[in-house]
């Protein structure tokens, strides 16, 4: 089996660091883990392939792709939850989508992968369902790119490489930057991947939990804005994606050492929003049109060539009105008078998850010596200081 | 006030046939009034303006129009109801749209017009409302074309109109045929206008109703199926719209005696959708698209310059979940696994709903001596029995 | 390889009858081949997969499955072309639907296969794609559940099975019935599988095409009209599906001989619409539309475990404005007053195709022996006559 | 007539400051006006009514409301545009959707007025299209809710009042802040209203304009960023919303003189983009989105109580596909590959006309006393130094 012969990384503990370890203040309380796994539930797992070095050979490498899992219910309940989408620009995949459309929900775990990933990750999930479950699922799965630095045209992550990260899938902290789907991506032409983020909130007078997982490969350099400070603006002309001189091929610009080159605002990022508030589907369709706004925070406007899609899933209740349900399904939505603490959890969780995949991936090195620089932890601090923005700095 | 000085007709009685007492074949067992207002607590009102006769007068007459509105729990209680829609063909006007595709809610009565009444009937509603509930409501007024037969122009339609129509809401019979909103309407190229049906129908184990509720004012003549059967082929070139000749200005053609002309699949048709059954937002979408096949059923392609707008709304639960709903609203919406007996019944109803709008329009003339012909019952009773669908006869 | 193993039958010409062979009467003018391909460009590749009898076993089979592929441009021109899409009932797949919704675009060759395969269909076009363009495409690939006759949950549809069916696709004639992506299904309780039809329209004083292709798995028997006619009431307790006696295991209901049992109105249809009238996106959202109205003459009601998802294309312009399209792409669509043309060939084929897919399939066994049954020609005439609907018979 | 017997104010020129003027950085390029006008052909309208102090008597005053009307063709030629809208939060109005959801056509001019003066400016606008062209127009009219300091249940504004603003209508700037259908609203709770901006860009190596125009009556006051900088923090607890002490009635909360309290995130903003880059309507549909990350920069989560809906236009071509276009109407849409200029000029104008509205605003009081204080201007100076973001400021 070819995907079993690669270097199968599990993804180990990041040591690289949370954007709120830096100093970039943000609005609102986090859970414990402030991960997507804050939510009671939520099992996420990853799988991480990074093999190879060198010139990109299509079929051998260099590799840097993968995939990651989020079991709304856990690896061992897949009853469906409701769920709901916003197609901020289409120039993406998400499978499932005409269910979610018209009944509001997501069965069977969701990947996240690379582009030409998704066909072998979409029969993985429904392999590991028939064998774990028997049940047909429709698979959410969605994709950005990672031929920047992986041979894509490879076809590396097989339908094991997803049964692997579904069987990886566990509640507790969750890897961040350059592991799972996350692997070969970029993020405002700085490296890019995983990152996620929760908020404890308070709505009705109970609380629940709020929390994100992003795969960020999207955005334009000059418009980067961290804490509402034009980042983008100081960083224009350094850090930026380069060649290695020796090994890239003429038509391969630019080289490093020679200064970079910013990546337009393309690749995509997918966005997942869950929460344990009791939402209809409808209502799970407003709070993932709520991600486009924390993403917005960041400077983005969404450009044509990227494949911006939100997904939005709630654990409760616990038996939803799928088309199999034969029993009454009682719920007692949030009211809507008490949603926007929903809302502004999830523009503030997506806000944070996105600024902590920039902070947790480090400079990385694919395929012909394609080279994207982690966000620079100091420099950063030092901007947010001129900006009066450095949490825990003198003001 | 103008619209007063009108000869104003709260709609009488028909005398006009349904399609099923001429023996007309249907499917599914209808309500005790084979009416909307068999979902206990919907309420109807219609106001009907015919005044005048001869040659168009913008702002004089002759008019032919209307307003037929819709209280979902009757006028006494305008608490809003879980709604959805589905825009068939949008050459048309259904306003409240963006409420109901966020929230799946409808505020306030429904109203049913001529096209340049919307905006009138919309005051109407809203004036109404302040006057008696002190609430704010988004009003889905909806509208069909009737310039073919009443001075549209001249705006006879005013918010007292509107007012009028409100407080003569009542559950009971439905006035059906050239009535209400649907007076100057014609249907398949024949008098069109109001038509209503129900079922009564068991899903889960429990006795729902579902009611429909259609201003017709569409339909190309040559497509027309009744119970199936291509009446349209048989009616091609008889009993077609024409003007009077003594009154028709040169330029209108065809002229009564030398043959009519058919209507083309334009001016609109709007269905209304109601149930008893406990339903959430995304579930009354799916209904709503269920009363395009039942419209199918007639033969109808929904031409281009047709506004074919569907309406959907449930009576339960009694409270829901709107943007000012402070408590929690509990539902348990009808499982997704016994919800085909509605869709069944929203086909059935629809298609009966519309040959009851053909059956009770009887022939009318109105502005330049423009006449419609009802359809002729003895001549449909022939057909249907040579192509062995007459109920009642011999086989 | 597991599917170079099994007996590839690419399908070969069918005997089975087409509907208007038998005097089904339709409206409309068909094109020369009533398929899809009468559109100029439009190939289609079919691989029916059909191994073994008797008792199912995961992994071994029986398997009653396959591939279709449809290719919009041929499939030597993978450029883009304009589409649409209308969700009638979402309870299946169809992927690429952001990519649909928010630019209007299909990039690449759709497939239509069975539930199960949507993950190794959608993994082979890409491989494909990128092996002879080296384009990333967002398939569209829909599905169907052929569970009743097939080892679904052996997998037995791989991305080299796709890869077959696009290697063999073609213009001219196309099989329909028991053949590709329809090997295994039903359709109104009868035997169903794959069905196409053409009508040949004038629109603005141009000739066009407008073809369909259904794989159709749906149906409610009960219901069902052909021409009108209820030829559902005529069958409603003959030719319906059962298992061999000797094979079936003791819950498996009803045994052959013993009378069969009507499936519920599930397991969904796909329905492809092509044309050559230039059409931007959303005049083809609309177009998709039409076809669930040719649906309806079937009298179906679109029951909620229907997977009931219409796609449609046009193959005009030749360069269509997608997100990586650098020159300008003109287009000079189709003036809206001449789009009902293409509305109504659309509901006439999606009629017809459906009538096809019901005449070609004939009697057929699957796993545990379980037996749908051919529509019986002779009684489909002899029921047309008596509802005065057989072509070419005394009226 | 009650609407004449006003006092109609057709607004005059403001002095009160544009935010650039002030020091707010924005990134890109305005066009001459900074204002939607900017873009050839477009003229927009305004009537303001200001009327009465005092205590609220329904029927009686106080007055502060009004109708602003956007002329895309200007008021000369009401040929259809084509047009895409997005529905950020849907607890609001905008009439027309339909039409805009199946054909992207917007017929006739917009109105953005008073929630309860829909009917009345949706009638004003079909009577004004009748006499000035003969046409029916589906007007696009959107509201927000000035209850606060304008007497909104005597429906001051009447179809005459719509009538006034159409005829107004013209090129050139376009006054800002407590104006048109803007006087009684509010904007993070300072005083808010009507504010423009634009961007003048390339795209495809041409120039084009891209406007935006904004009725603004929504916000957070805590969650408030200029030019990324927490001013909303800033301002927590001063120039708040307060009653005159003397005129409030004692339910009537809070005080001015002991603390004022700050709105909740509802009461809406309507946001229209126009630009003369030639888009489809799918395209338009993808401008309108990117409004949305523009009112994101402000903070906005984009509250449940808040009807957050994005109207975008394009003046070319000068004839669109609508339903009664009889000849083929040709477009070249701009490239997708370029159409990040539209969208990245959509976000920065959105953003600087909400802060233009603030900026334009000056503190105003209506019924009850109710007063809203205007934005500080001197205090976001030095804000904005603090934070090292005032333009033009030693950095």
């Amino acid at each position: 089996m070819r995907a079993l012969a690669l270097l199968l990384l599990l993804a180990s503990a990041q040591v690289d660091a949370r954007a709120r370890d830096l100093g970039v203040p943000f609005e609102g309380k986090p859970g414990p883990l402030n991960a997507i796994t804050d939510i009671a539930g939520v099992e996420v797992g990853q799988v991480t392939l990074i093999k190879g070095e060198g010139p990109l050979t299509v079929g051998k490498g260099p590799i840097r792709s993968g995939v990651t899992v989020i079991f709304p219910r856990g690896r061992n309940n897949l009853k469906p939850v409701y769920g709901g989408y916003f197609n901020l620009n289409g120039n993406g995949e998400m499978t499932g989508l005409a269910y979610l459309q018209d009944f509001g929900v997501i069965s069977g775990p969701i990947g996240i992968t690379s582009t030409n990933a998704v066909g072998h990750v979409y029969a993985g999930i429904q392999e590991w369902a028939v064998r774990h479950t028997g049940e047909v699922v429709y698979p959410v799965v969605a994709e950005t790119w990672d031929g920047w630095q992986s041979d894509i045209d490879g076809f590396h992550v097989r339908p094991e490489t997803a049964a692997i990260a579904l069987d990886a899938a566990k509640s507790g902290p969750v890897d961040e930057g350059v592991v799972g789907g996350g692997t070969g991506m970029h993020c405002f032409s700085f490296k890019g991947g995983i990152g996620t983020s929760s908020r404890a909130i308070s709505a009705g007078g109970k609380p629940y939990t709020v929390g994100v997982l992003v795969q960020c490969n999207t955005g334009d350099r000059k418009v980067l804005r961290i804490a509402g400070v034009p980042v983008g603006q100081e960083f224009t002309n350094s850090w930026l994606p380069c060649y290695d001189p020796k090994q890239s091929r003429p038509d391969q610009l630019p080289k490093c050492g020679k200064g970079g080159k910013a990546l337009p605002d393309q690749g995509s990022i997918i966005i997942v929003v869950g929460t344990d508030a009791p939402l209809m589907p409808l209502q799970l369709q407003r709070v993932a049109k709520r991600a486009a706004l924390g993403l917005a925070r960041l400077g983005s406007y969404s450009g044509t060539s990227s494949g911006d899609i939100i997904l939005a899933f709630s654990t409760k209740p616990e038996a939803v009105n799928a088309p199999d349900q034969k029993l009454p399904s009682p719920i007692t939505p949030l009211a809507d008078t008490e949603v926007n603490a929903v809302f502004e959890a999830t523009v503030q969780a997506t806000e944070e998850a996105i600024v902590n995949a920039l902070s947790a991936a480090h400079t990385s090195t694919g395929a012909d010596g394609y080279t994207m620089f982690g966000l620079p932890h100091d420099e950063l601090r030092s901007i947010l200081k001129r900006y009066n923005r450095l949490e825990g700095a003198a003001k």
